[in-house]
């Protein structure tokens, strides 16, 4: 018996397509055969030959009695697999993962965050005894849902310090700041929807974007924010429905929104109906205060969020959403949904430890801190080749270039190797153009191997080349 | 000057099925005069005037020189208004809300929690006090991806105990119950897939999995577990990914599992590729553990979650998911993704109360506890002819028929406004068919006003009735 080969292989090619696509999940039925046969208007025996070798193939499964499954356990959201390869050490999820171990003895100038002992440990040391004092209540129940009022209250004056209107009402707490950005992702973004981000950019929006199954268009960023220009072209081009970005000292790059440049993106999106997310989270370490999209917009179409994490503590977890209030309703409910109410107890420490006198002045130690570091860093660097991008005015982080001709991932794979975790510069780039860039850590870079493995790392990786 | 009026229509009933499907979202902008023309196949003028028409109904809107918009604000993901219409008292965001706001005087019998004072706050305070002594690392720093290894260690051994096999690499720390159930629906859910779930169920799984945008089908939940008949029906008809129930203790029902059911469910699960989450949060108050489908299935399609929110606190928040172990590294890097790493510091305040010598006879006297005011609420509610659907062997809820002709929703509205917050029926009910049930929570209705103001609730609704 012969087949019309060509029906075949084009029931093949469609039972293929929804496959790839995830039309049909593996573990799903196919349909029936008789059904099959129908919709693509062949007959039952080229729909049944196209099933076995699709079979043979491995790809579905007969099951007797029962029909074809798409073959394979079940197939889920596998994150690491998703979108165009890259490197496994400029991807980001890679990163966070190198960053998140805990294996002794690694040191990490490719970490986001202070050691544990430049944070504010005493706070919340004090935080964590006045907490066991508390009421059974605070101890033992849920949060309301919006969080702990005191602590909205707070932020509400801290944000209107950077004047940023916003009652506490319009004031949600959360798990983290990774959480906020990711409750507004589910609430305005639907699969397939474009969101702008800047290019670099804070490596884990890459992920949670991925997660969310939206298309990313990166607008290059500048030592003043991201490219105007560009901006308004991928605006134009793509109809994006978000701006994720940071206020403050941007991540990776350390660079600050010059006023000029927050007028016209906020002039942008209102003329395209754009909304935009500042993520606040290094608000503390600013000497001046940069512009915030959301004291210009009067949190119309701008969204700020934030967390304590990178100041007090990550261990205690907490972040918020300041938002317009019909949208901080709809986002609670989003929260309950998916998370019940929140605890009370995190808010309630992190609520002692920022109204005790003593922040302050930590902030103020860790400020000078870490523009020594910066300084050190930068000057422990340059006999390298490697120089900063930009100077950044606060903060830990420095973008910094390796000399021409290196790569970073290559450096970073090396560095590893002998205990030295890097972040390699594509790892924060959605269109992979930052190869030749690292960012350093400089509270996390003050161990002089640091510079040793990074100039013995170079040393090899310029042989390897030549 | 005429206009081909079926074609004008044809282009805006194509537009408003966009708008309704929310392909397009109220900010979106339309594809262009031109592009639709050449897409329908039609005219420009009839775009232009079914545009035109489109926009003069509200439906769309016109910015000059840039080209037609959906309308409306920006449209976020409005849980409480997607899906069919439900009268606000049973919708399960109405009652999670009523739950969770913190209105002093209001009793809650509708809760499905144990009031603060019966909770092990001892524990806590006794955690607190010794985290404030931790290490700057303990208190500062993130978690590892999967979260405090002591504690996955002593889950382990707990789940041991229920004759689950799970290595501590197949556990991994969440920020609470909630949160398991909806990194495991992001890791296994397309939107439009469908997941069934018992009718009735706990209410928070139908507002999670509204947010998922999927499809829920309820099984009549049996005193037994599950209607098996209707169970494998639904397969057959529904091809479902999921199933999500609890183990042990059933909510709202109070009901257990029995091993043929857990057996016939496991079989069906088998031969049609179901997962199965079970969630295990209320493992702490039975006399006699039921049986697990984990346990049965060694953790193969059935994934496990639960959480210390019901006998240690809700305050400090942490869940967990046991799972296979290829399934644990991509929920692991899901949840990286969307709020990076985990807090440390409420695993260890957990793990040190749950590590403590009084947690076991702390339990052991809250399970008395709640024998008996189990005992006293029906014996509170039979004189109302208020009746239990079955009479649970351990735990807090008590699902209760009302008499002939009774609507709960009516009667939890009346109830409400006189300070008694009750849990109508069919907030549990994906079919809405439990307008006659309450679910009473025995601990939180030890005051007797609770059975005065039903009572009166219940007077007046009858003679509304008459």
């Amino acid at each position: 018996m012969t087949f019309p080969t060509t029906r075949i292989e084009a029931v093949m090619a469609s039972v293929r397509a929804r496959l790839n696509d995830r039309s049909w999940l593996p573990g799903a039925r196919l349909p029936s055969v008789r059904a099959q046969a129908k919709t693509l208007q062949v007959s039952v025996s080229t729909v049944v030959e196209a099933y076995e070798r699709l079979a043979a193939e491995g790809l579905i499964q007969a099951r007797p009695g029962s029909g074809f499954y798409a073959a394979g356990p079940v197939a889920p959201l596998a994150l690491a697999e998703m979108g165009p390869p890259r490197d496994r050490q400029v991807d980001p999820l890679w990163l966070a993962r190198q960053s998140l171990d805990p294996e002794a003895g690694v040191l990490k100038p490719g970490s986001g965050w202070l050691p544990s002992d430049w944070m504010y440990v005493e706070g919340i040391r004090r935080g964590l005894r006045s907490a066991a004092r508390a009421s059974s209540t605070a101890l033992a129940d849920y949060a309301s849902p919006l969080g702990l009022p005191p602590l909205r209250q707070l932020l509400s004056r801290r944000l209107a310090g950077h004047a940023v209107e916003a009652v506490p009402e319009q004031i949600m707490l959360t798990e983290s700041g990774s959480h906020a950005v990711d409750l507004i992702c589910r609430f305005l973004l639907e699969p397939g929807d474009t969101v702008l981000i800047d290019d670099p950019c804070y490596f884990n929006f890459l992920a949670l974007l991925k997660a969310h199954r939206v298309q990313v268009v990166g607008v290059p960023y500048t030592p003043n924010g991201p490219d105007v220009e560009a901006f308004a072209a991928a605006l134009q081009a793509h109809a994006p429905r978000l701006y994720i970005t940071n206020s403050g000292i941007h991540n990776p790059t350390g660079a600050t929104l010059s006023p000029a440049t927050a007028h016209r993106l906020l002039s942008l999106a209102d003329s395209s109906d754009l909304i935009i997310v500042e993520d606040d989270l290094f608000a503390d370490f600013e000497h001046t205060p940069a512009p915030r999209l959301a004291a210009f917009d009067g949190l119309s179409r701008v969204i700020q969020v934030g967390s304590f994490s990178k100041t007090l503590s990550a261990s205690v977890r907490c972040g918020y959403i300041a938002a317009r209030r019909d949208w901080i309703y709809g986002l609670a409910d989003l929260k309950i949904a998916t998370s019940f109410g929140g605890g009370r107890l995190a808010a309630d420490i992190l609520h002692a430890a920022l109204t005790d006198s003593g922040y302050r002045r930590h902030l103020e130690n860790v400020r000078v801190r870490l523009t020594v570091a910066r300084e050190l860093t930068l000057a422990r660097l340059a006999p390298l080749g490697i120089t900063p991008w930009t100077v950044p005015q606060a903060g830990m982080l420095l973008w910094c270039r390796l000399p021409e001709g290196l790569d970073a991932a290559a450096i970073a794979r090396r560095c590893l190797a002998e205990g030295v975790m890097l972040a390699p510069g594509n790892a924060f780039s959605p269109s992979l153009r930052a190869a030749g860039f690292l960012r350093f850590n400089a509270a996390q870079a003050q161990d002089a191997r640091v510079f040793e493995v990074l100039a013995k790392a170079m040393t090899a990786s310029h042989a390897d080349a030549a």
